[in-house]
């Protein structure tokens, strides 16, 4: 039995979980952000937006390739309805005024971190992917017990599945730097408050962890 | 509290389900029936296919077309993984042997009653639409509490969505006549043996029913 | 990866689980016959308790004294509210007219193959133990994969749990002449239904199992 | 559909649900300090138990009677395993070191707001009671859609209830002040990230709406 959450990745048995990095909320045109003025979404998101650019689809991309080679499975969660009107979101998506329709561009990931082949994408309607999608059958399936999280917005979705990833028994390891949400005060208090439930990690050190496995080392 | 399951069906809180009728094991040429020469596949599944082709799916599109025209969410669900190498699907499925990949010709509704619109579809990997689906999380948000039960076959995915249903406080009605398996006894020992958790009507009576309400009866 | 069902059990990974073996359904006494006058027992339930008496409860004890010489956790399922009103029971149990209140004696796994010592049993309230009860979890934590299914009645709430064990991943082995219901066509009925979700072995076959296990053979 | 958070509890669609205010954590001779000196227990936890004792608990008997008067359903959840070693916990809770043995006094509720009656107690052994109980098939059969919120520790258990709570399509109101965690700071930031996902109130506010309710006001 493993008692320590500071394990190192064992590719066969891990999953890379890229969440929400998707047109709706990671592009300065997505739906999340319609309405507002150039100078709005500067003043409101401008940090955001720097942050995401700059810095953090950078290291999605270097994790996303470093996981790849390694053998780890990669898999995506996005914010989309199986509907076109929504009826089928969670009641708290429906208050929340969320609804990305189903085959959208705001449902899409991202170009710079597109799936490729064979891997999985899990289209889901509320906060956590353990709730309103059957990740848990499929991981098991997998034969997955761990877990790397990576993705928008820390303290909401990447922190809710963080908690029921934990709770279910998986060993998670959160890539820190390559999760972000919109200011650095509130990016820092989620990693405080879950620390106790899972393994926290930068890009630089997963990457060179994944490819030393890779290598054989 | 309703306590009686013989309970006429309320449009706006009901779901028709259509379970696994598609190309893979409801057509000639599905996968399920590869590597049979015709012969063989008259004499394993001849008395299926004439029971299919000519009762049960014109059964099939009177109740699909009742449940349109009544306001009831048509929805469906179908063996299909996530995957093209089925990695994904239950421990079960890798055993039978059971692969559907993602997007084949296999996983599609037949023609005779394909979705239209903005119905809802719902690949499935397991048995039981409950276990390997987030079904129950959807129909909560739709606000079901009936569900219209028909599809293929009877005593193994259509009898396990039943069971599960019926546990999770649905109300279930199964369509007998609108199911189907592979002999008349197997039918109706799952009939037979399920008939606490279900209330059974046939199609014709559910069209009925589901007129009336439409016509305001 | 396992590609057959026909697996021999390994007791670290595996548990035995009786399915409602209590005062209620399982002693002339029990609530399940209540208001039934002796005659109409014997008419009713005269072949039922004769098997279960003389034949299946023996069977029952060499399953569970056998289990623990091997070491393979030894679970107990009962049906049980969480009340005395019964008012968190599902809509099913509620339609059907069954409350069996909390602490009851018709609540309690009969003396025959009580629990002992730190043995876990769990009180459910529909008919599949997975649906209202947290066995999927506890399995998990326990890193059980081999379910061994004994138990009341065959072709309800033990189905169920074959049923939705295999789609859940679980390699099941159902001890047939362990289980039984109110007729021995029904029972039949049932075996052959789900005979493709299961390994289906004898008592005395299991045993001789795990005896040869726990010998080192 | 109700399409903001902002409800009035409904009290025959409610229920109330402490978490975590057992001896374990409640309690100044509860096992999670074991082994820290008085002094020791000041300095770490004097903050805590101040606000506990003079504050939080009282709150909690005020909500708690309040609640019974309107006729909610009160509900408690407790870490406590289904067995004395704790093998049937999280792997989450092993890694930890939490074992709260069956039927141990640190697994009770503390006195101060014991269950009477027929109240129902569900014991967890993980983070998130919708995770190691079936409290969301429970509700589901108690007709409950609005859940209230008190307990411990705000940013760990309550928060991961209200989480999942609000992601299944409960209303979720969160008592503010009848929660606790072993800051004000923390408490404060974990208030912040959840607003998005419930109704947050005081208790002076809750129970004057709940005895409006019971008034008929």
């Amino acid at each position: 039995m493993t008692l320590t959450r500071e394990v190192p990745i064992l590719p066969l048995q891990a999953a890379l979980l890229f969440i929400d990095v998707q047109n709706f909320g990671a592009d300065r045109k997505g739906a999340e952000f319609a309405g507002l003025s150039e100078s709005e979404l500067e003043q409101k998101y401008g940090w955001y937006f720097d942050r995401l650019e700059n810095h953090v689809v950078p290291k999605m991309q270097r994790l996303q390739a470093a996981s790849r080679a390694a053998g780890v499975e990669v898999m995506y969660t996005t914010i989309e309805s199986l509907t076109l009107d929504g009826r089928d979101r969670s009641l708290d998506y429906k208050i929340t005024g969320f609804n990305v329709p189903k085959g959208s561009w705001d449902g899409k990931v991202i170009n710079a971190i597109a799936p490729v082949g064979d891997e999985i994408l899990l289209p889901k309607s509320s906060s956590s992917v353990f709730v309103s999608t059957h990740i848990d059958y499929i991981l098991r399936n997998l034969g997955v017990r761990q877990l790397i999280i990576s993705g928008l917005i820390t303290d909401q979705c990447v922190e809710s599945a963080i908690r029921d990833a934990c709770d279910l028994g998986y060993l998670v390891t959160q890539v820190t730097d390559a999760c972000l949400t919109y200011s650095q005060e509130r990016h820092d208090n989620s990693l405080r408050a879950i620390k106790g439930y899972c393994r926290q990690v930068t890009t630089d050190q997963l990457v060179a962890e994944l490819q030393d496995v890779a290598a054989g080392v």
